[in-house]
């Protein structure tokens, strides 16, 4: 068989492992021949292919973001899945793994619809897909947030300062709640749990009244109750870039002004989806992969791999990008009773 | 409540963490107040007891060690139940948290068969306990493992050489599994799968010919067909140094005279299970910590608590402690896959 | 002797090495006494003064922050000399160890020529003094700088973006010069090199031709020619937030506008002066503490310790304020022959 | 120009920077051509010479090991300065940069004295080498070391035991001195400074009666008064093995046998030379590159590179390697204030 790979979406600590565990099992076991399709969905309907021998893959376990880069593009935009089959037939790619978000196995499953061979793989930094466990990405980004939470801590506590830290999650606070969790924030904000100005500003004080210098950490998606941040707003910016003044500021000049304790906010931002995975996502994502070159094997169309307990799975796509995976609200509170 | 803590068996990272959420959330939620017992089952038996308010838990999450400090000791060498009744009854402890490996939930099973209130939380490195699909430590000496193999790879590229590491697991191969797989080595030994002395050469010289340098990661417990490492020699040295000539040695010389390829080990003890506990260590351990207070307050005596897929629940410690949790064979194959 | 010990301005990596190695060098060698002074010269002022013996510094090596705080606070709006000499004379200190950057050793040479007794230590993470060859919490504040663009760097390749990192420097371009030659930077700006818009994109673009994710490092005090960044407006915020739209996001939009290149910019801000020392500061900090306790023990009031070569020497504290180390613009000229 | 660059010796955090640095100035600025001589003095002998583009040093800053390959072959074994210039005739090489630690410069100094051109890039992670302040490498080795003593301290404090961690250093004690006093070391032994097995006993017993853990460092060359390790001894393993009970197995035995304590020992080893260069080597070893292709470009034969101060300066190759930069006594009793 002639596979076509293809990452799409925000880049992901593990992409790489993914890529180097499909091929290798695939080339070993199966003797099937590999593809690397250039920048997500854009080398598919474009025809920007490459060929993705074994040789092209050694050593990547570790390596962060993706040999293959990546885009968001979508290909109903260029050509859709009529473009898509023209593409695989003139490079007479049999299948595909598509390694994405819930914005690409949503593609995915539509190719699958139209009769595109397909298994998907799913990437998500923010670990907010129900139908797995854990997404490979999320635990480097706790570690990187977590690591980047202690080393504020401790400036903090030289000028009695409340340190704010921004960290990502547009639409689920998993992010912010495990560094949260796991640096000992006196304050975790997620989107999923409403929280008001005198509860953060009283956490804060409460901390910094026991001696404490208050660290309060919160998702890119929260917002107070009743101004809930506009989805249009937030995306105003065409290019994408980070917003100024984005949550982490706001939550920063609140307590300021209405405490006043001196606060800063950092907003970590890129430094959660780069560099090198840790080792629990090269585990898994190198796990993934082998499953999903044995799901292709097996003519599992339209599925995913998923991470059930200790297990690898496959799921259904359909099933897989029905519902976002949020925090459940025991969970913050269980988080809440550590604050302070 | 008034509620004693333990922590026996060998150090892991996260202890620090399960203590600081089991008195954390004890304190502000249900009021208990708290004992720290020093020095594992000792300090039940000699009285060795110091109060544990929760000024004196802040900042734990991330600190390596455990503040109660550990050891080895048996309370059934010294007076066993009774004495620990005894003891107990003198400072009016109610119930015991008992966090430890393998031989300490048996202890604690055991204390509950004999109506000590006791609730057990799970620790090992080795992560070889069947009831729980991790344990806090793990992720921490994986993670070691896995940055020490990557910078012992570089430098045996820059030599030729081919570089062995001897790991962690006396009984299971877990670390190495997981170890080997991260940082994408060519070889695995782990006690749970047999290989010859011919297959590991092969696996060497193959990699060596295909211009990669060899790593071999080794698990302590592993040993060639028909040459089992007995369990008494092992534990010959009664102060349980690190053996001199382990298996990590043993492999490094076979490779060397029987390829010719400069080979070089490297054990590294007990980095693993030290410092800094891993951000995923620290927020399962404090998940721990808290549910296990939950547990004792519902008086669910004779329980542990355990991780099954992303929920903690509660499991009886009969349970818990009847099987260990080996690598099954077709994990090592998947792994195996990837070889060279 | 009793001595009194105070650190003061921003906080900084190895400040707690330093105290340790001035109180254990101290107790051990001279038997002097030690006292801390909260909260650098406003402890001073406000008679905040702690017993320091040598149990409260153990461990403290490798522990980010002050254990004395510090502030900002001028002893000299609060009753200058006068009133730091009725402080010293309640508590009976013969002698002050000042450990603070250029305005912190400013003020004790001005104590020095009032008759106090002082001796300083240098430090600042900006490395801008000129009497010592380095300072510690710059090497800490580049390894971090470093480790956050490598990082950066792999989520730029995957999307074939260019990369902005705004770092600390306001007045001079050290830590931009190191952190941006030890990951490879295509572009380092700093204060003290004058660069055009133009320079900036072409170099950018020639990158990106290349293949390249372009990266570009620029301190926070760097600005365009004819566009000085105006101090007042710098400072115009008065709780020293960082600004918004500093010069990270201004470069950001700039190279988008002129490049059409996708560009994000990350500021890492506070990350750079917090968390635990890198081994080189704490060695430094070390060496600098045991040396300040031997200045003071021969009287050499009025100087402070520097490293010049690999010895730690004592310098004038009136020659060791008087100039500012800046980035010689040959250096800047050797890093930028690497661009691209 | 056409130059030949070559790395010989012992792997060194750094080697792939300074062959960075090299490359692109001199293409950019000197328009010189590079060819790579793999393997050490064994590719100059075997004509084992490959070209090295700019292209093939990309993104090396940060990249361990050396991608030209090293050995300890010594060119006098196998036709000498006739044969490399045999070698150098053919490949119309004018120039040899060589990057090495004291045999690899008294090679380069003997090419030198017979016409040969060459210039020297110091090379050694024991920063050893009297004629400059630091080597790159270094500073990566006493980061890892450093970081390893964190990781183990905390394990010896929980089971109250002593840690012995034995560091490289088989002639001097640099690595062991910088490592021990960053992670604040009980006890220091280098090959430099005598010290007897009751002062050894003397300084655990002391630290553990104190409630420490005690921590003991100690370079693979030290031993003690009258028990010198014969030269002759520790090289009878002719494929240079790390020892069995070597120094560090000796120590930790000692201290068990004489002071009853439970003590452990690490090897640290290989971890030491591998990996990722820290930003400081980074730094010194691009310096070092772009320095040596100035020092050829002005025909400074039979010199080398070398820090001091905050400069790069070149020194004769002569003077460079007739001392061995030892640590003085009295920077190792400085350290030993701080035992304890």
């Amino acid at each position: 068989m002639k596979i076509g790979l293809l990452t799409a979406g925000g880049d992901c600590p593990g992409l790489n492992a993914v890529i180097r565990g499909v091929v290798l099992k695939g080339d070993r076991i199966y003797e099937h021949e590999f593809v690397g399709i250039k920048g997500g969905f854009r080398g598919l309907v474009q025809d920007d292919i490459v060929p993705l021998p074994r040789q092209r893959v050694r050593g990547l376990s570790k390596v962060g973001g993706t040999i293959l880069g990546t885009s968001r593009v979508s290909p109903f935009d260029h050509g859709g899945t009529e473009r898509v089959q023209e593409v695989m037939d003139k490079h007479q790619i049999d299948a595909l793994v598509a390694i994405g978000g819930e914005g690409t196995l949503t593609v995915a499953r539509m190719f699958h619809d139209d009769g595109i061979h397909v298994v998907g793989v799913p990437k998500t930094i923010d670990n907010d897909l129900s139908a797995t466990d854990r997404t490979f990405g999320f635990d480097t980004a706790v570690s990187v947030a977590t690591e980047s939470i202690d080393r504020l801590r401790t400036t903090g506590e030289a000028h009695s300062r409340c340190m704010v830290v921004e960290v990502m999650g547009r639409q689920v606070g998993w992010i912010a709640l495990h560094a949260g969790m796991a640096s000992g924030a006196h304050v975790i904000l997620i989107p999923e749990v409403p929280v008001t100005r005198e509860q953060v500003c009283g956490w804060v004080q409460h901390a910094m009244d026991r001696g404490r210098a208050p660290v309060v950490v919160v998702a890119e998606g929260f917002s107070f109750p009743g101004e809930e941040q506009q989805a249009d707003t937030r995306q105003a910016d065409a290019l994408g870039r980070p917003r100024l003044g984005g949550i982490g500021e706001q939550v920063t000049r609140l307590i300021e002004e209405q405490t006043g304790i001196e606060t800063r906010n950092t907003t970590l931002g890129h430094l959660q989806r780069g560099g090198v995975p840790s080792s629990y996502d090269r585990v898994l994502a190198t796990r993934f992969g082998t499953a999903a070159v044995d799901a292709v094997s097996a003519k599992l169309w339209g599925t995913m791999v998923a991470l059930q307990g200790i297990d690898i799975v496959n799921v259904n796509l359909r099933d897989a990008t029905s519902a976002l995976k949020t925090v459940p609200r025991d969970q913050w509170e269980e988080a809440a009773i550590l604050f302070g």
